[in-house]
């Protein structure tokens, strides 16, 4: 089993008359079913579901505030729901409570082609906001992996495959509409591309993971579409040489959309799960965005390097087409591992550090994992020098977890070691708490509490999540 | 006269223990002199200097840290001095207080070329920064006019130029070390790229003026020094043509360095400080970074778009002389602007709107100043959509000064129509105060207000800056 440490004491049964109250504002868009309450309490980490005690489908803002209010009322936590995609417990309820799902605020609100933004309500999906799009000849481009909602995108400040390039939802992030503890209604900045107006409460509430305020409305920015994409992939005879050829890429300016990397172990799967027959070895995958002229310079100017890392089997992907299955064997690497245990359940680490010091942390890492007979595999964002161990683990065995835990737990420090983050892009949901505390020390986690204790005074938001307190 | 509102009942001398304590332990380092005081009671502004009670020059973060504490045992206000460059009044001494000046904390801690970050003491102003990383082959891009420290630049949130391409200081600080309100020390972060661990405080630290507490050292991103750099200067018929041209350049995804606009006042007073022949027209000065290649098709391509905008007039500069002649010019603009009325001071406006309204939000502060007869010149870094109107005043003439100000309230509503922001990166100050408000609203003034109260319970740093209370 995989629990979470549930303080039961904390956790009383909701009100009847919050009960009521939401039913009568809800209608039959409020739950208490065992299926829908079920399905609110887990999202995509190995941690059993921890459902809350009701939930509601909110399509305003001003839905969501009235539900906190009432929630305020009575001390109840709630919790906000996007579409459940993350990874580190985020949506357990954990103390119980009210959910409040917001899959049903998807509409696009603005498009402004002209200024490159978009404003879109929080349950919005990032495919969504592509498709509705594309005929404006721009796109959002940060692509976490999975469709998630813009709302918990910025909620986890995600980034993924093209924050080399594009960077995070911290960068990409103009403005909020936010509903705060008492069901207060904030927004936090303006569609000015830059502000020095005041504190940045924009960045505040990003990656705030819910604790601090329910995020309804995001505005982001958006970037012309290239004239020209094209994907390259190559082997190298080792880790180090992979990392190597991505740090000069990035010290000589070539301004990669995408660099991915790939362990032995990640090509077998997606070989296996593909039908690809890459070379069973560490691998880059590339994608340049620019002129035709400009992705052609780039792509000749990082073979270049990766030929003076001894790399190999170089292969080219202009068409759209083969792009995609490069691309989608990739996207898919998550479920090809999982192929690699049969029945198993992936915890996926995400530790974020210099890129100097990748190599070896990643090596480290596969050797911790190797020594402990942890079937893995390693997928990096190299370019920010973020990187995920996924460890295949029987859920069931609590041997197996702890032994998969403890990799994590020495790799992290390994990371806080190297002056890096026990976090790139997942967050800290409930599972990463300890990490935190390590990374920051005292002083700083004083001042986040001292944050969450300013805006969240009863700790009714998501509590037991970020911080203790 | 412009005199900044002074409570004076908030101002009380220095008690003799606290002055005593200070100079017991910064010796030589604390002093009482008037002359020492006046330097440090004023900025950039137009403000008449408001003196603080004493000034320590601070040499490491530990001795920060033993100022503060010393001064919140007395409830004593504290405000952090770098360049003394700002605009908006940040390092008056409103209510007295020690002024803590950080410009011998000047050494540049640790340059990593290999991850692309330096950590330098506040002091370290950006000009001496890429003085010492010169040889790396790197540099820091960030370029606000003056020579500004970059605990300073932090602190505001600076940003200027080359924004367009790489940011402002918003995105560019990795982590802070930050002493608070009670003389603790805290890091905000790692040398991680990017990072979802917990709450951002580097950005609630950055653009918090000094207020939520004191920046002593900074970590900051760098960038490959272009292989190629080349400059463009071209005019156009009108406002509207220019800012179209700009916004089809950012649309069309050419990745330009900078491009900065000058109106006719401003050309023809750059004309004669620098000796110049530019046509007397609405002008935009373009700045290429990338390859050989790279650059000269971007080069090209604004070329054409410029053209179809009924450009004429333009004009190359790749050798670094012709570069620099032409920047030079540009960045002695607020010099040169100042000769149009001899013996006046420059109120410099700072508002920052969605591209598409740049146009519009220009003409009609334009049409504005010259209904009100000021003396004025407009730049802006408009790929942004940020620009400044430089009014000529006396600051003798009371008159003089509130017409500008009322025509600076006037912008600045207008730029809050149109959804963009009071201050694109001078930040706030004193001087801001109340078209804070009017851009952020109660709810959210009210969240930064908590903030304040949570990080600075006594209001001691920099009080009576960003938000009243």
């Amino acid at each position: 089993m995989n629990s979470p440490a549930s303080p039961d004491t904390l956790r009383k049964p909701l009100p009847e008359e919050l009960k009521q109250a939401l039913a009568a504002l809800f209608e039959d868009r409020f739950s208490t079913a065992a299926a829908v309450r079920g399905h609110h309490g887990r999202d995509e980490s190995s941690y059993d579901p921890m459902p809350p005690d009701a939930v509601v489908f909110a399509q305003s803002t001003e839905e969501v505030a009235q539900a906190v209010k009432l929630c305020a009322a009575h001390g109840v936590p709630v919790i906000p729901y996007g579409a459940g995609t993350s990874l580190e417990g985020h949506v357990l309820a954990l103390r119980g409570g009210v959910t409040i799902d917001l899959s049903q605020m998807n509409r696009v609100l603005a498009v402004h082609a002209e200024d490159l933004t978009a404003t879109v309500e929080a349950g919005v999906t990032r495919k969504q906001l592509n498709q509705e799009i594309r005929d404006t000849g721009l796109f959002f481009p940060i692509d976490p992996g999975a469709d998630a909602s813009l709302g918990g995108m910025a909620a986890t400040r995600a980034s993924g495959t093209n924050a080399v390039r594009y960077g995070t939802m911290r960068e990409n992030t103009l403005a909020l509409t936010v509903v705060t503890a008492d069901g207060g209604i904030v927004k936090t900045g303006t569609r000015a591309r830059k502000s020095s107006a005041g504190y940045d409460l924009t960045r505040v509430f990003v990656g705030s993971e819910g604790t601090l305020g329910i995020i309804t409305e995001v505005t982001v920015r958006l970037y012309p579409q290239p004239e020209a994409v094209s994907a390259a992939v190559c082997s190298f005879p080792s880790t180090a040489a992979a990392v190597h050829c991505v740090i000069q890429t990035i010290q000589m300016g070539v301004p990669v959309a995408r660099v991915e990397f790939l362990d032995e172990n990640g090509v077998r799967s997606i070989n296996a799960h593909a039908g690809l027959a890459l070379p069973e070895k560490p691998l880059l995958l590339f994608e340049f965005h620019g002129s035709e002229q400009g992705v052609r310079e780039q792509a000749q100017l990082v073979q270049e390097i990766a030929a003076a890392h001894d790399a190999h089997g170089f292969e080219w992907a202009t068409r759209p087409e083969d792009r995609s299955r490069l691309w989608a064997a990739r996207h898919n690497a998550y479920f090809a591992m999982l192929q690699m245990r049969p029945g198993a359940r992936a915890i996926s680490t995400d530790c974020c550090v210099p890129i100097s010091r990748l190599a070896e942390c990643m090596l480290d890492t596969q050797a911790d994992c190797e020594k402990n007979g942890i079937v893995h595999a390693i997928i990096g964002h190299v370019g920010d020098g973020n990187f995920h161990v996924l460890m295949m683990i029987d859920p069931a065995d609590p041997q197996d977890v702890a032994r998969a835990e403890a990799v994590n737990a020495r790799m992290v420090a390994r990371a806080l070691s190297m002056d890096g983050t026990c976090t790139g892009e997942h967050g800290v949901g409930l599972h990463k708490m300890d990490f935190l505390l390590q990374e920051h020390g005292e002083p700083a986690i004083g001042m986040m509490r001292r944050l969450k204790q300013a805006y969240d005074p009863q700790n009714i938001l998501n509590p037991g999540k970020v911080i203790r307190w």
